[in-house]
């Protein structure tokens, strides 16, 4: 079970960014704690390893080239789209368009934050979406992903 | 650590109701596979056990009354406020009231539905929102409210 | 055929209050009327009885209560859903939860009044509105409910 | 006791156009359903006797036209305006100029549909409105009417 | 010199309609008022006659009619669009299309009545608007467009 | 002179809840407070005692029936809606219907928090509004309404 | 008869400011056409002189202070508020107060302006509106209110 | 092959109303040249000859009433809906109703000009829209509509 | 304890202008009643006098001189800003500029008025807001202020 | 004749994504088709060749480097933005400030789809717009191009 | 080169008022700053002298009289309108009267403050616009006009 | 003192691109300009060099990886974000992250431009913006900037 797990815009800027808004967890430290939880969950039930391919760009279109690139390579998306939770149509149709299971993740909890950041285009193409729980919304959104890859989609 | 765990109006009819929607899992069965997770948690690390008290009610005012009684008996709050989600200032100001530690889910991906489900009064107040992942959504939340008790609030 | 007929928030202040608005015609006697054009009904064509049940609540909760009962007592449901057209996603949810034949109806004429009222969270699910008719409303709304369970569903 | 009824835009396509929204009863038909209603209303209590006029156009200046030279020759008008619920004003003045009693009716729950279609110009100016029994809107249109015209008006 | 007088829908009503809202004197009275302020005004400097066409349609397409025939016709319009004035974009470009200096009344004050009253399509077309004189707002804007043709537009 | 004192939801956590934003004077010592106030005012000019009865409730439903109740038990109404200020349609309704004088406070000036707050349902079927001044708003209140019972309404 | 002539902000700049948008005629000029209006108004049917005061000022506040003084003084108010039309409530609340009937007159065609210009604090609190016309805005104003005047008002 | 061309309001105009905006060419050359295209497209691949019926009006109801009775007459339908796009749910109506495939055409870029112009009643009951290339929308409108009807819809 | 009484615009007509909306209490009188209430409350617990400057003024820039002139001369502002309640952000910045405890009352029941009285530049940097008491609106506002001076302010 | 043609972000999808709304013919089928349509339009009239140089990228950036790299290579541009038509300011930019001819398609009817796709930042500054027709909407679009350069821009 | 330098309401508070907001140094020592540096810009080039007038005012009407009066006896406008930036059409008004080039400068970074305070009726008919540089803002907006008056105006 | 200045997209066509809107002056005489200014600022008061890193890019992405690498490379951020200034929220998020002080400047009045071009995501994060003086907006930014960084920040 391959997963992609995406890091948008400024997400390499953890720990050094705002510490009072995105926790001080730097990414690389994030990785290795998704790493880590990817192996206890490939051990869980039958013992199927779930692999894990974590990027970090600033840049929509390398986002969306990741995205398209990873159908038929990857069976789900973990996604932090960062800034462009917001404002980026073409990763909404990108995930659209590759119908790979997604699932939207941010460290921060948008809705209690400035008003344009409440809304995300990402969400709608989405299984679901996590938010608030600072490095744990990684872990929580990767548990959720492969939940939802090994017993079929929750109905919504 | 005692959690309060509260279902919001019409959540008894799980199972029954819009199963498109809401999935199949009914709410005694989500009580169990909550109690269960607890169970595990309790074991993760320290082994100081998790316990939960789980109530469901359609009613605004017991919600908000259970909420004020929770102040000194529990330690977190995981909620799924359902319709009053987007209607009830009341709840929101119970749950500031009593400042304890929330986390709000919800069964479906509620910034898929109707444009006045994406607006939540609740998610300013909580620590965090998960929605969409049918019953893991509950077991999620468990999961980071317990790690948020555990570590320290994540700050946000 | 059993029909529960929901009288909801100040209702029961009818032939009381702002008479100028709601008419002269206390809560008591609209149900006798119901009840005596419930008989009528039942006599018409092929003489299945039609019962009613009438009740009245100002709490959302009881009202929410009393639409998940209903499911599996009665075939039907015909509502004035008071103040709480406007404000209750939780009675919608429970309308659409239990998927109940429902038939909206309003005394006065809501889309004359005050803007906020025009808005009925409850329409949408819903088979039709009737407003405007005082007393009469309730009536034309049995007899619209009566026609629609025994004629089957219009299509809309 | 005279009285005429109009149909707005579209309507002579009924049982032609979008089924599954308008339902298949042809308005020749619906004009039949309701003859057969305004002889049985006749009968009720008084004998006096209630007289139909149907007529439909797709142009707005024939419906005011229409509803102007009402005045004096009828005591009352069930109208559906169709398409020019939403966007007549002229409508809406012609029938608070003729101060005509105005019941408005809709086969299609227009408060389920587009949001355009929330908005009446009409309701404002008519006694109620009925919407979304099919066919049954328009006797119950009448009923309500007649009942109306009978009785003095409900106060709203 | 040549003017075109357009009375809009309803108007016809005059003298019936709301007295409260519209005045007592009826279209035809207006009509004369209008022919004898027209000979004044030609009587007035240069002796030029001022001679007026007046109709009234409830028909928005034969107000469009009028319009584009007028071109060459007449050397003016002056136009009370009544409800058109709210909804009519095809008279806006019709007016624009001819290009024939337009002054735009109104009976009533439309900036005091419903909100939906208070825009105008027609406005921006115009040389001007009067409002809320009654009768006296045709008057006073036959004098207006008289003036404006004898001494050439008002630079605006 | 009877007066009924309604404290809406969550006010009972007074002293305890947000001291920051509400004050730190707990519920049963304004309850006492107004007791005083209203024991001074009735010792003044002609000695007829105010007399008071508190209550507070979380329930939307059981503020709405009380406030039923006090029809011809109370002669006014002093009332601190708390979150139900912004989302009670009910609880609006229920005081015009009774058509109680009303006098709506708050203990925080809900002018200067989330713009949600801004809007008060209660206060256009109230006779003010008074908010800002903490425990204050309460005597001020009551010092409000007495006089208005007293002096005869005055004219808003 | 006497009829304060009130010029808003900016409008002493008349005959330099912006001809394009504002004309050519200098204020003191159209001063000097309105008392030859006067004069020939005067003569008409009854020979009551008609007197007029011009003022001007670009402080709101000497605009509100003439508007009070005018109460007893003059019979009627002929008022271009410029900006001020779209800005304050306090003129709106003077013109109401001293209840002297007034009218609104524009040299230009605000409706065709910018959007802010569109709308008129004084418009609800006028007999009428006429704007557009240049010079003759004023000149058709007065003869608007002397007729008013003398005729009592039209009913509007 | 038979298609229906319908030409709105005022495009009778074309070739002398604002030039600047909608060209120089008067419409019935337009219609010439959509006839020589036809014939032209006729010729192409299967010989079937593409026959068209062009038609303008400024009346809403009669561009109703063609559509209608288009129905079983036409294959196709090429609409200018001209200032109808902007105002007329009834022209959408009957274009739903009869099902008839439609592509909508303009000679202007409305999406460059005023707001109220961007929005087009039409476009989302046709299968697309052309605007902005003058008489060549008629033309690219008409090729689009053929080969919309010879390959079967486009998938939209 | 010296205390600045300002009254905005249009307040001096209190007593002859629209009674219905403002009481028939004039300015004067207004002036004295406060005037003798600060005597009682200088009598009240420690016998600091409480002294009081009473103006009035319908200039803004005025109200603004006479604000910044209070910093250092008085411990609190009582003010009623009338119409500049809605339009002045001067009057606000001057209010928070000198940082003077100020109250804020209104004869009327701004929040059931018009749409653009319920909205208040002046609430955000007040204590508090009184409206809807008349006369008492101000004797209940300077009680407020005198007892916030007196016991130091209420935290909101 | 050298046309510069742009797909915008994910149009390399095209035939694998969501077929259901953009048809199941593959990017570089839609390039052959446009290259052949070229051919055909080039051996029009006076054999000029009409030459097609086509690019897909999914980078913003990149499209905008292109488009400024166009001048005084290209004479038009026929551009597809997909996504970036709703979000990209500029996009919109690039094309005003080379001022290249530009025609803008889509492939689904936008204006059906989501609200948010109905809004164009580059239709303002496009010669016209194309959406609805799948492939055809190239084809279309090249062909109203190559017309708008050879016989001058079409006014508008 | 003679330069009008106002200074709009609450701005005499500088140096007192909100140091947190717009710094500590007061106004007179802003405009020594400013007659320094229109010292220093007038030995630049050409030695033409810089001779500045520095006036401040809290009434919009003494604003905007100013402005008239620098017609002829300025050749440029340096201005920080303070809170009339957000609510006064009549300083506009005037500036774009007397066509004075002019620059708006504010302290404050206006657009990361309140809502209401981002928009300003100045900006289009300024120059340009310099805000949240504190003292600097002015020698800014100084340095900006006088290039602008020597160079011609920057097209925009 | 190090200094990076940014040109967002579409800057490097100044000079060629609409030239009424952006002036004549091309990027490259811009950056020579800032370096001469550079220069000049170095020279002042205390000698220390200011040096200048100029860069453009037309994509966001890029734009966002130089605002990061500036982190402790450079002291300050002088910024034209072009386009991006109305759609970036990455970029605003990037200058928050590496919380280097920042000018925002645009050559253009953006607030006398389109409505969208009135908002910034960036201004809330910068220092100050000056926007409408051509090429000087880029000198005066640059003056600002350092003495921003001399003097410390004002307070905003």
């Amino acid at each position: 079970m391959r997963i992609l797990v995406l890091h948008g815009p400024n997400l390499n800027l953890l720990g050094r960014r705002e510490p009072g808004v995105y926790g001080v967890v730097p990414l690389p430290e994030i990785n290795q704690l998704l790493t880590q939880e990817a192996a206890c969950l490939g051990e869980d039930s039958d013992g199927q390893p779930v692999v894990l391919d974590c990027r970090q760009s600033n840049h929509e279109g390398v986002l969306v080239d990741w995205i398209q690139e990873a159908w038929g390579q990857f069976e789900g998306l973990l996604i932090n789209p960062g800034a462009y939770t917001h404002t980026s149509v073409a990763l909404r149709d990108a995930i659209a368009g590759v119908a790979l299971p997604t699932v939207e993740v941010h460290l921060s909890n948008i809705h209690r934050r400035e008003e344009f950041r409440h809304h995300s285009y990402i969400a709608p193409v989405a299984i679901g979406q996590i938010s608030g729980f600072g490095a744990d919304s990684y872990l929580l959104g990767l548990r959720a992903l492969v939940s939802h890859l090994r017993n079929g989609a929750v109905k919504n």
